[in-house]
């Protein structure tokens, strides 16, 4: 009954996308429309509405705002990050740049922020002031991954400061602010936010493990990506630093490509092995936080989800 | 007394400007500081002060953070127009794009848009849906300029839209939301916003004005830098049309490079005069907004505002 309560939720919050990105100027609901139907995973709106769920809310349409906004500031950040990265696809589909130019793709993205601005505001100080503070912290966390990248110099705590700003935060503040619409209590919104929080750290290792080894074609997006737009060499040295091990791989075995000879090193050097332990171990971080939650469905489906991102392959 | 209470107010927001753009990431301070003290003219501050003044409010310090949120909203949007307008200089200083690169002055700029949030997030529901508002109206005020812009096609009536979102919205939710923190009531806020509003219209076509006559180093950027950008013919097709009112000015008087003879022959075509009237017009509907109000000392600084918008050469 929760799956289907989730569902239901998940349907109304595509529905809500698409209303609150309709404006008079057709280049920008074009634009939106665009990058909302281009399929996401919907994680972070599934954590606003497992939570409310969770503490016990009773009125799910409720949080669809919320669980939208959440899903909007991804969206919109997304837009961004592909300006930055010039990248051509995403999901399988064309960029917004790519299809519409820079500049518009500059403007359709602080047009996405706006939305969740609206989506937001009438929820009052409370919620504002969670959904502000995790917007500073995605920023920082891509400044912070953008500044490292070009440096050409990351270690493993810088490494573990970008995805908290840019990836865990959102995530906490999805969950908290279900749970505190929910009418959860201070100790249980904090419990799912710990999850939350834990989950997204969770699932933004895997995802940097699946640009290394994953396949292009359930991914929608090249492999090694990242990898070339120097990011990648975040979860190498996290793993353990590509350096100090690339010279166990004989060289003859490397193809000639940069990436991919890259790509071959940090396969053969054990870094994947490595942020494959630490995925492992931020997942049972966000599992003990459960424990906080009496037995529910919704806190069965919340564990289910942590092995959901544990074993996606796109 | 008023004009001392406005000249407090004015620091204090400077300083909570300085303050909220600090971030541990030092890229984000730096970058937030370098836009924030290159001296803008403090219009839409001043707006809120003056309007919560204005009601009878009286702890100005409780409007500050408003104040500030406004003329960050609007600092946010020039550094990204700097980018898309591939703009050198502002205020007479480096642009953030041309110091820090073009990926980190749209961070900057995207940074700057959550620090609004995190400004506002606190005055509860009505204030953010005015702000958010107000927000969305400026990017599809931009969003528009950009589309027109490329098209080559600007009517009289685009440009009063790109004008009245881009400008007047913001102007009109700085007066807004100050009065209602002053404690107006509703009449009041409404005259109050509808002279800010009719101010904003008033100060952009003044504006659009001064790219064409004004002096380079009073303006502290080039002259005719809007129109080399495509801009300018907004106001040039606004003020009667320049294809058909070109062919009046001598062929032989107009200088070789291209960007000067269009300036020359804006000034020549009439187009000039006819936005000035109508600036005038604006500046009119303006202080009749403030009929009103009773007298007061907040009022008489809100008329010498218009003047000093209409009469202001940079």
């Amino acid at each position: 009954m929760v799956k289907d309560a989730i569902q239901d939720g998940l349907t109304a919050v595509e529905a809500q996308l698409r209303t609150i990105v309709t404006s008079d100027i057709q280049l920008l609901t074009d634009a939106g429309l665009h990058i909302i139907t281009s399929g996401g995973k919907r994680v972070r709106p599934q954590l606003a509405l497992l939570a409310y769920l969770a503490v016990g809310g009773r009125q799910l349409m409720d949080v669809i705002p919320i669980a939208a906004a959440v899903e909007m500031v991804h969206t919109a950040t997304l837009v961004h990050d592909d300006i930055n990265d010039h990248s051509l696809t995403r999901r399988g589909k064309i960029t917004v740049h790519a299809k519409w130019g820079r500049t518009f793709a500059l403007l359709a993205g602080d047009y996405l922020f706006t939305k969740v601005y609206e989506l937001m505001a009438p929820y009052g100080a409370a919620y504002n002031v969670i959904m502000a503070d995790a917007c500073i912290k995605l920023v920082e966390g891509e400044t912070l991954q953008a500044a490292a990248a070009k440096a050409g110099d990351m270690d493993r705590e810088t490494y573990k400061t970008i995805i908290s700003r840019k990836t865990a935060s959102l995530f906490e503040a999805a969950a908290r602010m279900g749970a505190m619409l929910g009418g959860g209590d201070e100790k249980t919104v904090a419990a799912l936010g710990t999850y939350a929080y834990n989950l997204g750290l969770t699932f933004q290792i895997v995802d940097d493990i699946l640009d290394i080894i994953g396949d292009p074609e359930e991914m929608g997006k090249p492999a090694g990506l990242d990898l070339a737009q120097n990011r990648g060499v975040m979860m190498a040295q996290n793993g353990g630093g590509i350096e100090s091990t690339a010279t166990a791989v004989a060289e003859a075995e490397l193809p000639d490509d940069p990436i991919a000879r890259m790509m071959a090193r940090l396969r053969e050097s054990g870094a994947v092995d490595i942020a494959r332990l630490q995925a492992r171990e931020m997942a049972n971080r966000a599992r003990t936080a459960l424990d906080e939650l009496p037995d529910s469905e919704a806190r069965d489906e919340m564990l289910e989800l942590v092995d959901l991102v544990m074993e996606r392959n796109r």
